[in-house]
């Protein structure tokens, strides 16, 4: 399957333990989601995926963290 | 419902935004689940519920955070 999608989404996360769990969720939609790259500092969430944008938003408002934005680049 | 089972479980937090999420995503089962009380200096996440323990724990698993222990009380 090929994860064409590319997704970015803006996330509160305030330590490396809010970041890392975002990770885990979603690398646990692998390998339906892949290149998955997380910035504390920007608080960004990119992610490339074959799954629709809002299936992967749920998954990420699932750990509890506050998602701000969200878009298909 | 009676949230009659008191579930305690031990769960890696290491910002108040990690247990800010926890408390988010436990929320969101109420009325199934009342008394949520998290101690970021404790790492302890107790709450009183109607579903199972199994139930409890999967939805605190899936906000990335490790769950190192868990019982009923």
């Amino acid at each position: 399957m090929s994860n064409d999608n590319h997704y970015q989404f803006e996330v509160v996360m305030t330590c490396s333990g809010c970041s890392n769990a975002v990770n885990k969720a979603l690398t646990r939609l692998e390998p339906d989601v892949s290149n998955i790259d997380i910035s504390l500092e920007n608080q960004t969430v990119d992610v490339h995926s074959s799954l629709p944008y809002e299936t992967v938003l749920e998954k990420i408002k699932k750990t509890g963290k506050e998602v701000k934005s969200g878009r298909t680049l």
